[in-house]
C-alpha cells in the first residue's frame, strides 16, 4: 500500500505549482485544495462511498455490545462500503476477516502511520476475527530508487513496529509480498484472474498511469487486490473462497478497492467491504506536504521524548490569536490547529476533548497548553511502543510473518 | 511461450485480408509474404541476430568432438546470439544451462511442437548440462478464454509428451508458472526486477501491445525473461547468479529475449545466449495457416497410423507436377513440397536425404513416394512415442516438476 497511513501528502499546490481547484486524492499524492485540508464529503461523493452516519454507528453498537471507537464516533473514520453487510453477517454468527497494509517506504514510521493500526488492532479485538497486514515491499521497490534486500529490510523493521502495537499472534497473519508471492500459488493464481480482468486503460483511468510507467507497475494493483479475496490465504480459511473481507484503510487507498469490487464478482469472489479513514495532518498544517524524510514534518516511533517536546512546541500549526489578548478575544480555531487535531486523534477521553475544544475556542486556554497535553499524551505513547518494540525479536516477527493456520473457529 | 513449438501460423493475408509486404513474425502471429514461407535472411537483418555459419558450425564441431545436430547442419536451426561465447565457455569447462519452454494451449501437441525439443535433447546430451522448461500456463490463461484450472491441466497433459521424449531426469526440471511463481520467492524477485526496468512503451514497442490489452499481458513478457537467471533456481545452481543460459526456441519467440537481453545488464545477470529455429510447415504448405484446433492441418502425438496416413495422402502439399508426364519432365519442387520439408525436419540420415532430393527434383521420383516415406517415418516415431508416453506416470510428471537440485557439479 502507498499511503494507507492516514498520514497524507498535503499540498496547496500541485506539481506544476498552480493551485488546483478540486482536492487531488490518490495513492500517490494528496493535493487539498482549501487550508482547512480536504474536503471529505465531496470526496464522498466523488468516489461513491457511503458517509458513516449515526444510523451505522448505532448499528456499530447493537452488533457489538459497546460503543463504537472513537476514531469512528469522531468522523475519522468517516466513510465506508458495505459495512452494513459486515455488521448484518457478524450479527447472523457468519464469518469475515479484516485485510489492511503498509508500503514499508522507509525503517521509521511515524504517528500518522500508527493511526490505521490502532484502529484495525480495535475492529479485530471487537469483532474477534483473522486479520491479514499486507507489506508491499515489491511496490516500494518499483517506485522508488531502492533495492529488493532494502525493501524487503523495511518490511522487517516496519513489523516490529506494527506488532508491537500488540496484534494477537493466533489471530495475525503479517506477509511481505516478496516473500509471500513466492509462497502460495493460490495467492497468485489471484493475482493472474485479476490481472486478465483489467485492461491498461482502465488501470491508466483508476490510477492514471502513463505509457512511460514500468510494466510493474502498470500490474501492481492486481498485488493489492488479491489479499481481498480469502482464497489468497488457503491455510488460514481452509480453502475456502467465500469469506468476506472487511478493509480498513486511509480513503486514498480506495482507487485499488473500487477496482477490486468492480473485478470480485466477475471472478466469482465476494466484494471486500470498507472503513475509510481521513489524513493525519502534518505538523506544519493541514495543507502542508509531510515528509518522510523531512524529520520535522511528523513525530517518529522513535523519537525521544525531547525530541517530541521540541517538534510539537517548534512546529505543530497554531490556531490561537496572534498574541494574547487577540486570543482571549477571539478564541482559538481548532479546525486548523495541529496539536488540537492530534488530541482527536490520540485522546481517548471524550467529555476531556470536549472540554477542551470548548475552552480553547472560548479563548480560555492558549495554544501552549494543548502542546503540553499533546507532548505527555505522545511522550507516554512512544515511551511504552519503544519499550514493547524492544520486546519484539526476529523470532516473534517470524511467528507472524509465516504462513500458517490462524484462529478461525468456521 | 507462445509459440515455441516450431509450428507457425503462416498467412498469406493479413488480418484485414490485405497482402503484407513484410513477414510479420511475433509470439501471437506469423505472416508470410511469400509462397515459400518466411524470409529468414531478412529476418536475422531485422531482428540483429547472427546466422549460424559454416565456421560456427566448425566451432561446434570442436568443442564437442561430434558433428553437430542435423537441424543445425541443414540450417533449420538458422540464427543466434551470442552462440560462440557458449562454445567458449564450455572449452573452458565453465558451466551453463538450458531454457527452453511451451505454451500449453491444448492437451494435444503435434509433430512441430516436437522438434525444438527433439533439439534441445539433444543439446542437453552434447553439453551435459541442466536444463529448464517453462510451462506458461498462466500465458495461456491471460490469452485464452480458458480457466486456470484447465491451463494447469495442458501443462500436465503436455509436460508427459515432452518426458517421454527423453529428457534426463536428473538434470531437467520443468515447471508450470502458475505452480513454480508461488514457491519460488527468488523467480518472483526477478520478476519484479524485469517489470522495473521495461516500460510500457517499450513493451508496446516489443510486442504490439494496445491499451485494451489486460494488465496481465502487459507485465508478462517479465515471467518469460525470469527463467533466462539462474538466480530463478537457486535450488539448481546453488543460489549462483552468473551462470550463462543458452535459449533455443522458434524465431517467433526471440522479441522476449531481445528484451531480457536488454535488460539483463540493468540488473546484473548474464545476457542469454539464443539458437534460433525456423517454422515448421503446416502440411498444407509454407504459406497455410496452421491450427490446433484444425485435425487435418497437423499430425498429432496422438494419431494413430491410419490417421497419419491419410493426413499426410491428402493433404500434405506437393511440389509435383500436374501429371505424372510434366513431373518426370521438370521434376520436383523441393522448396514447396511438404512432405519433403518435413523428411529435412526428421530423416537424419543426410545422404538418403540428399538422395531422395536429387531424385524428385529431376523428376524420377514421385510425390507418392516422398509421402510414403514421411508416412513410414512419422507412424514409427508416433508409435514409439506413444509407447514411452504410456509409461510416464503422473507419479514421473511430479519427479520432473518438483523444485529440487539437479545434477550440476560446478
Amino acid at each position: 500500500m502507498s499511503n494507507t497511513t492516514g498520514m497524507a501528502n498535503l499540498n496547496l499546490t500541485g506539481d506544476d505549482g498552480t493551485v488546483p481547484t478540486e482536492d487531488e486524492v490518490n495513492p500517490w499524492e494528496v493535493h487539498a485544495s482549501s487550508a482547512t485540508g480536504v474536503d471529505y464529503d465531496k470526496l464522498i461523493k466523488r468516489f461513491g462511498s457511503s458517509p458513516i452516519d449515526s444510523a451505522l454507528l448505532s448499528k456499530f453498537e447493537t452488533a457489538l455490545g459497546q460503543p463504537p471507537h472513537f476514531l469512528l464516533r469522531r468522523g475519522i473514520v468517516f466513510s465506508h462500503r458495505d459495512m452494513d453487510q459486515i455488521l448484518a453477517l457478524h450479527s447472523q454468527g457468519k464469518p469475515f476477516f479484516l485485510y489492511t497494509g503498509r508500503g514499508p517506504s522507509s525503517e521509521a514510521m511515524h504517528m500518522g502511520h500508527v493511526i490505521p493500526f490502532l484502529f484495525t488492532k480495535w475492529l479485530q479485538e471487537a469483532f474477534n476475527v483473522p486479520l491479514v497486514i499486507q507489506m508491499t515491499d515489491d511496490e516500494k521497490f518499483l517506485w522508488k530508487d531502492i533495492s529488493l534486500e532494502t525493501a524487503r529490510s523495511y518490511t522487517t523493521e516496519n513489523a516490529k513496529d506494527i506488532i508491537a502495537l500488540g496484534f494477537d499472534p493466533e489471530r495475525t497473519f503479517i506477509f511481505s509480498d516478496l516473500d509471500y508471492i513466492g509462497s502460495s500459488p493460490e495467492f497468485y493464481r489471484n493475482m493472474c484472474r485479476v490481472q486478465k480482468a483489467v485492461t491498461f486503460n482502465q488501470a491508466k483511468g483508476i490510477f492514471g498511469f502513463t505509457e512511460s510507467d514500468c510494466i510493474g507497475k502498470i500490474s501492481f494493483p492486481a498485488i493489492q487486490a488479491a489479499p481481498s479475496f480469502s482464497s489468497s490465504f488457503p491455510q488460514i480459511f481452509n480453502s475456502r473462497s467465500d469469506i468476506p473481507c472487511l478493509i480498513p484503510c486511509a480513503i486514498d487507498q480506495d482507487p485499488y478497492f473500487r477496482m477490486t469490487r468492480d473485478v470480485a464478482p466477475r471472478i466469482g469472489c465476494p466484494k471486500p467491504a470498507l472503513l475509510h479513514s481521513t489524513f493525519f495532518p502534518a505538523l506544519q498544517g493541514c495543507q502542508t506536504k509531510m515528509s518522510a524524510s523531512d524529520a520535522n514534518s511528523s513525530v517518529f516511533l522513535t523519537d525521544t521524548p525531547k525530541a517530541v517536546k521540541d517538534k510539537i512546541n517548534k512546529y505543530a500549526f497554531s490556531g490561537g490569536g496572534a498574541t494574547v489578548e487577540e486570543h482571549k478575544k477571539n478564541g482559538g480555531n481548532c479546525d486548523i490547529d495541529v496539536s488540537y487535531q492530534y488530541l482527536r486523534f490520540f485522546l481517548d477521553d471524550d467529555q476531556r476533548l470536549e472540554k477542551i475544544r470548548q475552552d480553547y475556542s472560548s479563548g480560555e486556554l492558549l495554544t501552549g497548553y494543548l502542546k503540553k497535553e499533546l507532548i505527555e499524551l505522545l511522550q507516554a505513547f512512544l515511551k511504552s511502543h519503544q519499550e514493547k518494540r524492544k520486546a519484539v525479536t526476529n523470532e516473534v516477527v517470524k511467528q507472524f510473518m509465516t504462513p500458517r493456520k490462524l484462529k478461525f473457529d468456521y
